[in-house]
């Protein structure tokens, strides 16, 4: 993919970079925040105003687009651009995580989220029971309707491509966080295959990017690192787990980011909370995606300057100012804590929208002032 | 009121009117589609978006805000109008309607869009069971925490006025559909004693309309009418019980207009199916409110020229139209059937969103078209 990405200035101070990567749906300039688009919608808003929240660039789910409403219905809409009405850059995962999610996720009771820390590391040496993975993809059943279906990295590659995102990802097996060594060695002779398979397959038009896995072992995620870097994809994603705490996702990034091209695109799968971003972008990532912002929004959370706000308390009721003082968003600019707990209070709707169009602002305009950092050599 | 409102062109054809109701917070052209912002928000939506879909001006409800936020919040907001960030003409009802489904609407299990036309009159002859009427207002427990409450005229333009309405209306006791004559004789002795009180109580610089009841019976309407239309209030309202049919709506409410002074302003209360609208002009309506447009867009219903859509049938998946082809509204010219279709089986708020917007634009487009055509002689 010719021009695909630059990088325009680096840090002297960490591994952090400006770059622009270019799709045939415009520029985006990272580092840069993705929102989460998983059914074609960022939950609550319309594309119109994704756009207004300062969004660059969308991530959707593949695996919940060929459940619903299918890609066959995205493509004979033009594409999910024109599906969702999105003009802009967009990618989708590989459908990797959800379809695993389904076995381990469901077996161990866990999601990605989950830390092993709080127990003994739990040994997962088998095959998990929901799922059948065979040399070349995952048989499971529909979560919609119960249908049995099979998805690998062929299948993957021909829903990315008729759904029609610019970035996609190669399909990956994602080990649960509990995931001991073995497995995980086990795994990533899989993923590396499942990579290959997925370059192979891949649709023309679209960047395709490899997938780092390996779990928390140092020496899994090197060799995955390697692995993947040697091979021609467009940009790399670093996926799965990344430990018990903070400091030991750094660890880990730093470990992976040393064995990447320079000149090619990096990204963070699912992680993204405010107070990382900071580090991450330090570490040399480039883009990264993250339901948080969207997600709490429609839990009552506003993210603010002075800190996270659960706006379901009744003291924000007498509270006159808006949601953050510093923010200039069309919502901040127009409504008060005291309106947005009142209508969250009386369940409306239209709380969870003006949180979500905030909290986006909010994340937008954390990495859109990093980036200026960056360029005045502050970070 | 000075120069509160007048009117600009009558219709030759029919009693139909275009007028000018003027407040502190603009103008609006009547004939005119009163849309429901229950809780000081257009359900789904924001106050820019309201705008957008052409509303003029937005009826909220006094009840529900004396219960949440409660009127102190509203005001201390600098009143409604600063609180939803709507700066456009807005009304409150008196909360009578609602303090009395409290009451026989729980006795009877009936709502006021109940018909009493299936089995035999019922004989509504003592007083409700949940609610206790005394000569100064009505006894009842909140519905949020089951305090025990009191709203009279009095209570209703002391709430009134704290919100901060444009218009406000009259208390009145809003009679079930189910009440027989002698019940709804004795009801309208309070109702317009009521109304007495609410001229008393008013806040200065809002326009009261007094409530005309008298429920199906025609001597019992005419009366009301009269009693109502001389008084000095600033506008009128139309409430209660419409009849079992159309005809019979439109019918009572000749009995009433036919009463009412030329030179007021006229409201139908939660009146206002697309088919009846132009009726209801013809009629010499001026304004009226309805929740219809935003309450069957939340139960994925969307209005087009060729009739309503149910959009969570399957087949529009697969429809690549707006949902109404001749409708320019943000909705229309940016999103397909296809799409709309997939939010709402994919549970996506956003569809409730689109759909509300739409059917708002669809009704304020509709009565446009009246007014036009109003203007045109055609109507």
């Amino acid at each position: 993919m010719k021009d695909f990405f630059r990088v325009v200035k680096k840090s002297k101070k960490s591994k952090a970079r400006i770059g622009i990567l270019k799709t045939s749906h415009g520029e985006i300039e990272t580092p840069c925040f993705v929102p989460v688009a998983t059914q074609a919608v960022v939950k609550t808003l319309t594309s119109e105003e994704a756009e207004a929240a300062k969004c660059q660039i969308l991530i959707a789910n593949t695996f919940h687009l060929h459940l619903k409403p299918g890609e066959k219905i995205v493509k004979s809409n033009g594409g999910i651009h024109k599906f969702m009405n999105w003009n802009r850059p967009l990618m989708t995962d590989s459908g990797g995580f959800q379809v695993f999610s389904l076995g381990f996720g469901r077996d161990l009771g866990v999601g990605k989220i989950m830390k092993s820390g709080a127990g003994a590391l739990v040994k997962v040496g088998q095959q998990p029971q929901n799922i059948k993975i065979i040399d070349d993809g995952v048989w499971f059943r529909s979560p919609v309707d119960g249908r049995k279906l099979f998805i690998g990295p062929k299948e993957s590659m021909k829903i990315q491509e008729a759904i029609g995102a610019d970035i996609i990802f190669a399909f990956d097996e994602c080990t649960p966080p509990l995931a001991d060594y073995e497995y995980t060695k086990k795994s990533l002779i899989k993923t590396h295959e499942w990579a290959i398979a997925s370059l192979k397959n891949k649709g023309k038009k679209q960047a395709l990017f490899g997938i780092v896995q390996g779990g928390k072992f140092k020496d899994l995620r090197i060799e995955s690192a390697k692995f993947i870097a040697n091979l021609p994809f467009d940009g790399f994603g670093i996926g799965g787990e990344f430990g018990d705490n903070k400091n030991t996702m750094i660890k880990m990034i730093d470990w992976v980011v040393k064995e990447l091209p320079e000149n090619k695109p990096r990204h963070l799968l699912g992680i993204g909370h405010p107070e990382d971003i900071l580090k991450i972008i330090k570490s040399g990532i480039d883009t990264f995606d993250c339901v948080m912002p969207t997600h709490y929004a429609r839990h009552g959370i506003a993210f603010a300057s002075s800190g996270r706000l659960d706006m379901s308390k009744p003291i924000f009721l007498k509270d006159k100012k808006p949601l953050d003082k510093k923010c200039d968003c069309m919502v901040c600019r127009n409504y008060t804590r005291s309106y947005i707990g009142h209508l969250l209070k009386a369940k409306e709707i239209t709380a969870l929208r003006l949180l979500t169009f905030h909290n986006l602002y909010f994340f937008n305009s954390l990495v859109e002032k990093i980036r200026n950092d960056i360029k005045k050599e502050k970070v």
